[in-house]
């Protein structure tokens, strides 16, 4: 393809330009966009992600702009050098985690490296002896050793107990066999594995003396520390292409009766001992919760960052993408109205933005609570075990502040991944027909979020531990306990109630709100308990139910959270009072328009009159998405998003929307330097061998 | 990497194998899996598609196995290689259009010359005087001119009319003179012009003597018949990467007051006259109505195909993946549950798969009604017409059936797009961490069908045309005007009914539930009318109700299409007793799965008591679930979806999963045939030049 001509170069957009456009949405509003990010990252947060954005922008190697162009190799190609740069990095400017986490969300790709830094290491860290640390952690901490963490097979993923590869002890000679029975016991989905590490940590099934006793985690290597080429009775890979996530080599792995020393098996909390070939219980089996809570509260606040870029990019948008005029403006108003005007585009948008700040508050809120309780506790404790688990085997650990903590958890989680990855994917198609070009930024984004459904517990598997927990504590209520935390409250608020009814002036009072969702958990938790003990039916014909619950439960944790945030929090106290009164007008409209979507369940429960919830759908939440609108920039541009985080040509913070799609089509998209022969009689494809060259400099 | 070792050759699946279990389920119900095909599709259309199939699998240039691990570039070679080859068999074979459509169904990804051989040659078939036909019609049909149809532009999507590209008459020498003012007015989305079309329609807004006459259609030659070079003072390349459709070239495309001839115009229906250098305008302006509304069938009957890939797919690895034990299984039940068995998978797949046939049904229905229609209709129309625009400005046409027609293919080309893409992520995630997979083969589909909700009328902005005929119809209803179609029926009744109310028995009756359906529509149209006429709202302050409006209206439309289809349809009435049985049920479940989803609307309008809306969803489309399930996997089968149309480890007909999966990863995945020094001191990623030899051969 030829230079881009001189008179293409001197083209402009029509009409007002996107800068001034937003310009003017900035002006219309007097929220203090910086003092709104204080209150949701902290100032500190703030300044250490400028400093890690001004490093990453200086190296050629973290330019993201031809990405989106590679395939799967150089994809990967790509990603493995920055994985590589990064570490270096690490340690030239010791960096510490909350560093690495803001340089892997500046950089959006999943990196080669991520599991080896993630799970690996703190696998190491956690369940090790000291005699391990020195064997394995250390060389894993200077990237000598490249780890993985291998759980999942071909043909088991939630189910965890039903793993099919073996780690047989032989008390002749002390070492272990680790092997794969059949094909489905391959490890697979295992990230790092595919091309990058030497060694893993694999889940296997420990059998001594011919007896089970359940997964363990054993470090084997894999790949010659030289040659990297694959050990013997040893076979792995990278399993293909997905949906997303392609920067990462997730792979397969399985074992031909591979013998590893008994030191492999990671022994700090359980063992096999050398002398007498029996098998060393651990100490406490509950231990992990504290860690599974931790890491799902952290999915829950990153689920509204996650979302919320998503809304910028969208919401920018609509206020440079003009459409139609306005079929009832006057005749002397010309010129096309930007789609953010539209009640359509606005329902669909502004519902979202204020999730993103009911996730936050939410997620933020749970992880507050985590550490108090932590506090609490006593130091013998080792909460951050992280022996990775979930699904129905999952039992409630016995402290009752905990336990509400771990079942509010796997609800939040469940909801908030789902809320997120919908609601990208709303952000997408408000977007029009260029929310389809990889130039919008959200559609690679949705994709490599999707995992987030499935791993750190199955949202549908997560479900019936909320019901679980939840009948349990409706059962201590009819048994006349007295309640000892939020969820025992509201159950028993609505079991003493049961006879008088609820009338909760769900538009009039914002608390009255909020125990909407309350009646409405409780309404849904003690009818299935009817369905469960009273007419004994089989728990899988009330999975459906199950899951009802554990969402209106967990919409009810949001409300309340988002609600509790605006009362009682320090930090929205210092915001001024116009910010504050537009983040109530986002509280009201995420509970409202919660509440319409899910109509049905409020009406069956009685929560509110018929009349309310008509009104809600008709004329409350429209109402709210007027008064919001105003404010749509200026509340997306506190989430403080850098263009180079975004990525996005729809979502540049000047505006310059339609300039960004035509450079990058025109100047970056190497397809363009390709000739074809298009007719049908000639089989040559491309002109000349250009296509080799521009495919080999990718 | 070395080859598969031969210990790992020797591996099975563990427990009962895929085989087994899909052949057990097949045993499991009598459905006439033949019989129901032929009923769906015609005996004839079945063995054209064998044939067509036969052909394509002969051709080592139609193998897609390596589709997924290609690039863009590589993606865009194979495509266009293969719409060469696709078009010498046409040729060869002699293929008439439906014969084309079966081809390229089978192929499954939108091949580069789809737009010239689709509205390119549409439009100058249509359009043209003979002159025309002879100058641009017969180089376009032997593939020596290959086109596009250039209507959108970055600036603008759904409304034609602001479209900004220039054709300015100039009397003095009897040319055009297209011009691209703007940045914005650059052609944009436009497919087989990025790369391949040496010739454009484009769509201009005419302008004679100073004064526009609205967008018409100008053919333009934009690249060199021999170089393909592209010609003086235009500028045109390839989009980007997009979320899906990546073997395509859509392409962007701007002129510097380029001057084309005045045959250049295509002018069957409106022209320039040579002599006067006035507009002649066209005869009737409502002759495209018929065309959209037979496009828009044509897409509802598909979206019910489209989302039974999804379908077949996610219910038969439903059928062969297995995950925990049934908690109230008796002690004695070994193994682990198909996940099939679990109520909380049932109600994810099963009421999709009573939408592929609800959808399939109401889209052959339209056809037939469109098809009656246009019998009836004088032949001196042209209702072929392919001026093709859609948004606010399309007015209602004359007739009262054709109107109706207009209005209803609206309304369900938004709800049918929608839902079969809406359901195609459902499939997606039903199967589990695997959906993710790019050889589970739902998540390319799903990404190149996405477009569908944009083109031929954004599925927002059509929700607008339903609802202003709603309105217009009920407004003739409180004149007093006598119902002359379904529409105005239904609104009558409710309208006769206001001072008595409805009680339908939607769980006891068939015919009852569809009366609830079409209760639900007139009430809100009603309730939208009232706030439009008596209430004077403004309609951009009554967007949301119109698309709710739209939604509630199309899927009663489907559910008595659903029905009337079982009710009166001959090829049904053909099946066997047990067959027509299951169909029933799957209408029941459609409607009752429908319905307890959009309870709220259902509540407000009153149109059947609370306790059955309750009961629906407690307990009738729970039994209707576990009356379905032992068809699910004879029912899909039913779509008859070849291996090769599918290409998916997960949907394989013979269940073979877990070896397919494998072998697609071990052996067919071309990053393992790379190596990589994996430390971060060392810069170098690929251990030999391995990598450039693999991505060459790519």
């Amino acid at each position: 393809m030829s230079q881009i001509p001189h008179w293409v170069r001197s083209l402009k957009p029509s009409g007002p330009q996107g800068s001034e456009l937003l310009a003017s949405e900035r002006n219309s509003s007097k929220i203090d966009v910086a003092q709104l990010s204080k209150v949701l990252f902290t100032k500190e947060v703030l300044e250490r992600k400028r400093k890690i954005l001004a490093i990453l922008q200086s190296e050629k190697i973290f330019d993201r702009s031809q990405d989106c162009f590679n395939g799967r190799i150089d994809k990967f190609e790509v990603a493995l050098g920055r994985a590589k740069r990064l570490a270096q990095i690490f340690q030239e400017q010791n960096w510490d985690d909350v560093d690495r986490r803001f340089a892997n969300d500046l950089i959006s790709e999943p990196l080669p490296y991520a599991l080896h830094e993630s799970m690996y290491l703190v696998t190491l860290r956690n369940q090790t002896t000291p005699e391990q640390q020195e064997k394995y952690l250390k060389p894993a901490e200077s990237y000598a050793n490249i780890g993985c963490y291998a759980q999942t097979e071909l043909g088991h993923g939630s189910n965890v107990r039903g793993l099919e590869t073996t780690a047989v002890w032989n008390p002749e000679d002390k070492t272990f066999t680790l092997h794969s029975p059949h094909l489905t016991s391959a490890k697979w989905w295992i990230g790092t594995l595919g091309r990058t590490a030497n060694h893993a940590a694999v889940m296997a099934q420990l059998i001594i003396g011919g007896k089970p006793y359940g997964p363990h985690p054993f470090i084997v290597q894999i790949r010659d520390l030289k040659t990297h080429e694959l050990l013997p009775n040893i076979y792995a890979g990278d399993i293909g292409p997905k949906f997303g996530y392609n920067t990462m080599d997730n792979g397969f792995l399985l074992f031909n009766h591979v013998k590893i020393p008994h030191i492999a098996m990671l022994a700090r909390y359980s063992s096999v001992d050398l002398k007498t070939n029996q098998y060393v219980r651990p100490a406490s089996p509950t231990l992990v919760y504290g860690t599974l809570t931790w890491v799902r509260s952290t999915i829950v606040m990153q689920s509204g960052s996650v979302l919320a870029r998503g809304v910028t990019i969208a919401t920018r948008y609509a206020a440079v993408r003009r459409q139609f005029q306005d079929r009832d403006a006057p005749p002397h108003v010309r010129g096309e109205n930007p789609v953010i005007n539209y009640t359509m585009v606005q329902i669909r948008l502004l519902p979202l933005l204020a999730t993103c700040f009911a996730l936050h508050f939410t997620g933020k809120g749970m992880m507050q609570l985590y550490e108090a309780n932590q506090k609490k506790m006593s130091q013998s404790r080792t909460p951050d075990q992280a022996k990775r688990h979930s699904g129905p085997e999952e039992t409630v650990p016995g402290s009752d502040l905990l336990a509400d903590l771990h079942a509010t958890s796997c609800g939040l989680k469940s909801l908030s991944s789902h809320t997120a990855a919908e609601g990208l994917e709303v952000c997408r198609r408000a977007c029009g027909g260029h929310g389809y070009s990889s130039f919008a930024g959200i559609g690679q984004w949705y994709a490599d979020y999707l995992p987030t459904a499935t791993w750190e517990g199955d949202n549908y598997m997560l479900t019936q531990q909320v019901a679980r927990y939840m009948l349990k504590s409706a059962r201590s209520v009819l048994r006349g306990v007295e309640p000892t935390n939020d969820t025992t409250n509201i159950l028993t608020y609505y079991h003493k109630r049961a006879d008088v009814g609820a009338a909760f002036d769900i538009i009039g009072r914002d608390e009255d709100l909020v125990a909407a969702f309350a009646w409405r958990s409780a309404y849904l938790t003690f009818e299935a308990l009817r369905h469960r003990d009273e007419q004994k039916k089989s728990w899988n014909s009330l999975l459906v139910a199950f899951y009802r619950l554990s969402r209106a439960h967990s919409q009810y944790i949001v409300v309340k959270n988002f609600y509790e945030t605006l009362q009682h929090q320090q930090q929205t106290a210092e915001l001024d009072p116009e910010t504050q009164g537009v983040l109530y007008k986002l509280f009201r409209l995420y509970a409202l328009h919660t509440l319409e979507s899910e109509a049905s369940e409020f009406f069956t429960s009685a929560a509110c009159t018929v009349r309310q919830i008509q009104l809600a759908r008709t004329t409350a939440v429209m109402k709210l998405l007027e008064e919001v609108r105003p404010h749509a920039i200026r509340l997306v541009d506190s989430w403080d998003f850098p263009d180079y985080q975004l990525d996005s040509s729809l979502g540049r913070f000047d505006g310059n929307v339609y300039e960004d799609m035509f450079y990058r089509a025109a100047e970056l998209n190497p397809l363009n330097r390709i000739t074809v022969d298009p007719y049908p009689h000639n089989a040559t494809i491309f002109k000349s061998n250009e296509a080799n060259q521009v495919k080999g400099k990718l």
